[in-house]
């Protein structure tokens, strides 16, 4: 929170290549001339939340969608802007440090200037405090210079990722005001993006001019719906992750004797572990929507995994590469309440502490979460079970051996992929989309962002499912190696991302297509026959989508 | 240990790349003639040891060192061979696995195959084991096709990394006997290059006519002298590391909240620690030959670091990164007995090992020492420390927080960097090298190489100093990426490799250059006062040699 912020820096040989490296922008954001068809308005995606909702969102639901049309795009009443006025913007990092964050800021200083070179970007220099303390930096590209594609938050800092009481609402209020803003472009997660929601809001009631936009840039994949496919971050923290569990694999694989359970981070839901797995091919997952969906114990998720060690043994495998989500501790609500009233009292009692670090007892709750040694607690029941088989001579095998690792931090600060580039420099786009994200959740007293879970009836889910057993027992570890700036692998998108059916627009495009079809060839001097057919299957088509339209409550969650 | 190995898999697209890669040979190993001039006998390299080392290998010591040539070297008594024999080579990964390993198996192979066709060379499955238990594989092109430039021990496996017992070295015997081996190759780290020395004298007396041949192959770095300027996995495991404590640099800049407490691989000595922190510039590091040479005790070192959380506070910085090698504990000699005693304590009272997570209690001793969480330890103290100043307000900087990680297993398996891959390649030509490395150790009751230690007055060292104070408070973070395969430092050397005057044989050359300059210069027609120069000049040099050849006891270790 000082004067280094924005400083140039020494960059390392690869560091300065990335340095120089433009980002694509998709053909819908190249050029002067801005073009954007406005959609339906924004409605909520769970019908029973909508009375909530559109109660705290007076002013901001209901916005139409804006969809940006690229140059040879035939839409009639699409909104063609050609001059935009100099405007006056300002961004803040509110959330965990995620790849691509800096080129957020880059690609927004760039169409910033592309439309109005007069335009000012200003930087909030340590987070959120930084906003409210009114602390800014000029963006120029001299100061991007040595951030251009490089990951961590270190142009501006972050501090608490709050922007939510009365007091830190009213402070963003009066910053924005005596900086004469025309945007406040938050960069973050779940928890900020809600925050951006509710700010919009609050500054749209309080006739503020300044246009509030979240930007969704976060490592655990979590924040995401039909308009959202991708989070910034996401593809390297798999990359990064996955290399490192690849290498456990083989190392494994070579060594024969032991068991790594590896943790990874991710929050709540299980996304990172998910992707991982379909980059990497390690023996075994537990995701945490499954433990919730069939309500596993801690003692049911350990045996799962003796059964799985004793029938890989009963093939001459003493070894394997288990993963294990960071949130999988929140889905067993028993392990999470005793874990709790141990930290207690541990607190109590300090001179034990010296030991006692399954808990690191100074964290905050969400802190607190990343500490629990989930991997280490499993091993341990999984060695004591396995001891107890190996005695009473139900299990042959041979002594079962865990090494455990935790792959938290030092995958968030990494070099971002191609993709985080190019997807975060192109991201500016993406407004006022918080209010329509998602579904929500009202638990805490007032609407929240919820975390997109893994769908369990997902194309991704799927096709983990459908490979497990021969993930489990033939190792086919798959090795996509360190991350790559050229050559293959350096194009990869994530996995989950491909095989699921994300490209909403396209097929909504997909579909005027076939509409459009059908009105040229059923037109005045067409046969009869045709006429009759088209009418026929038309009307089939009406009542079948007017029922389950009505079924699904009018919900916009297709995907 | 069965019919799995060797068996083709599937490669992800940039491993593929990779397996097509072809290393290069350095030019004395070029082409199908071999020219080796034979140097002096090997010697001892602390004389106070030759007696013992005498003793132990009266039929393998004093053989002389043998020189590769290459084909425009000008060495009047070159040995020139032009046809080769067709021999029987066996070959066993017998020690941790290290990035590069395959390729010490596919250089022998095509450096076997090129002088002779009909050479075989035989893979021993699962380790010592397969050797035991005459388990091989006669490795061929296809066999390998899946394995070049790959990371691991796979293809061949590994079990127990010793040959040390009468009833394992009359085994090895009786195997290389029957298989009618020409030569053994053992690929391992300072212990199983011991075993090798010995097993080579044990051969030898026993009149069997296998050669026994020791690659140093090992991701610890410290089993090197003056002819062994690195081991194969070193540079990959540093790369590897670097990036990961790059992107803990990049986090802990942008959070600007947390100290990292990162724990690396490398037993007893800090060659890893060193070389990361020159590749990534971390604020601290504490290895452990200060710590030794010092007498640090553990509170020392935990004042060290709060005198560096203070001095970085009063800077308004409160985040950092600090290095803690694996060794470190065991040059602090009351911790590690400490240590042990608690461990001792934990396996009786079983109930409680939930908690009690520091130790791993069934791991060997070796293993243990990887086990211990130093780390956590010092983060401990650090708090605690931490703490107590703040409340007695000789430290008034915001609260401590750490977070500790251990970067271990996960760099072992890597893909190898391209200089491991060129350079275990070419590995295959150091030969019986074992009875003339480093300096021996006879503490357990055999003469064995001691792995060799950060050397305190060596320039790597020096250039940490130089930079320590800057890289603590500065915050110079260099974060080099993700291993790369192409680009900007895709062919970066180790920075201790780089700094070091390590090209012993080079710089004989170089010596051998000006002593046919003077020839040169000074012959019959040369001037009285060139010749009187010369006279004065050389009388000197002569002496000076002749002094501190006989100080140093006629040693080699002059690197």
């Amino acid at each position: 929170m000082d004067s280094d912020f924005g400083i140039p820096r020494e960059l390392s040989p690869l560091q300065q290549l990335r340095s120089q490296y433009q980002p694509e922008l998709p053909p819908c954001l190249q050029g002067t001339t801005v073009r954007v068809e406005l959609g339906d308005g924004t409605t909520v995606s769970e019908a029973s939340d909508s009375h909530i909702i559109a109660r705290a969102f007076p002013h901001t639901l209901g916005q139409p969608l804006a969809h940006f049309l690229r140059e040879t795009a035939k839409v009639s009443d699409a909104h063609i802007i050609t001059q935009l006025p100099s405007i006056r913007v300002g961004i803040v990092f509110c959330g965990r440090q995620a790849p691509g964050g800096h080129n957020v800021i880059w690609g927004l200083y760039e169409a910033l200037k592309v439309h109005n070179a007069k335009s000012t970007l200003l930087g909030f220099l340590g987070g959120s405090e930084g906003l409210f303390a009114q602390k800014t930096l000029e963006i120029t590209d001299d100061i991007l210079q040595t951030y251009k594609n490089q990951g961590g938050y270190d142009l501006l800092g972050r501090t608490k990722d709050q922007i939510r009481t009365t007091e830190q609402v009213n402070a963003a209020l009066k910053a924005c005001t005596d900086l004469k803003l025309d945007g406040l472009v938050i960069i973050g997660g779940v928890t900020s993006n809600t925050d951006a929601a509710h700010l919009a809001e609050f500054f749209a009631e309080a006739k503020c001019s300044t246009k509030v936009v979240g930007v969704p840039v976060t490592t655990n994949g979590d924040l995401k719906n039909q308009f959202v496919e991708a989070n910034v971050g996401f593809d390297t923290i798999c990359k990064v992750n996955s290399q490192l569990i690849s290498n456990a694999c083989t190392d494994a694989l070579s060594a024969e004797k032991y068991y790594y359970f590896i943790r990874l981070m991710g929050r709540k839901h299980s996304h990172v572990a998910l992707e991982c797995t379909l980059q990497s091919h390690p023996n075994m997952v537990i995701l945490g929507e499954e433990v919730a969906a069939s309500k596993l114990t801690i003692f049911d998720i350990s045996k799962q995994i003796c059964d799985a060690v004793q029938a890989r043994a009963g093939q001459d495998k003493n070894h394997g590469v288990i993963l294990i989500p960071e949130g999988i501790i929140e889905s067993i609500p028993e392990v999470y309440a005793l874990l709790k009233e141990i930290h207690g009292l541990l607190r109590e009692e300090t001179g034990m502490r010296l030991f006692f670090l399954l808990l690191h007892p100074e964290s905050d709750d969400s802190a607190q979460l990343s500490q629990i040694e989930t991997e280490k607690l499993l091993a341990y029941l999984v060695e004591t079970e396995m001891n107890k088989r190996l005695k009473e001579g139900t299990y042959k095998g041979k002594k079962f051996n865990a090494i455990c690792h935790f792959f938290g931090y030092q995958a968030r600060g990494s070099l971002p992929s191609k993709f985080d580039c190019d997807y975060a420099y192109a991201m500016m786009t993406v407004k006022n989309w918080s209010q329509n994200a998602g579904s929500t959740s009202t638990s805490i007293g007032r609407p929240a962002i919820h975390p997109a879970m893994v769908d369990l009836k997902g194309k991704a889910y799927e096709l983990l499912r459908q490979n497990a057993e021969k993930f489990l027992m033939e190792d086919l570890y798959r090795n996509p190696g360190p991350l790559q700036y050229d050559g293959p692998g350096a194009d990869a998108k994530a996995v989950s991302l491909c095989v699921e059916d994300q490209d909403y627009m396209g097929r909504i495009k997909k579909l005027q297509e076939y509409l459009d079809q059908v009105r040229t060839i059923v037109k005045p001097g067409c046969s009869q026959d045709v006429l009759k057919a088209a009418l026929s299957v038309m009307a089939s088509v009406t009542d079948v989508l007017t029922t389950i339209s009505s079924s699904s409550n009018g919900g916009q969650q297709t995907a």
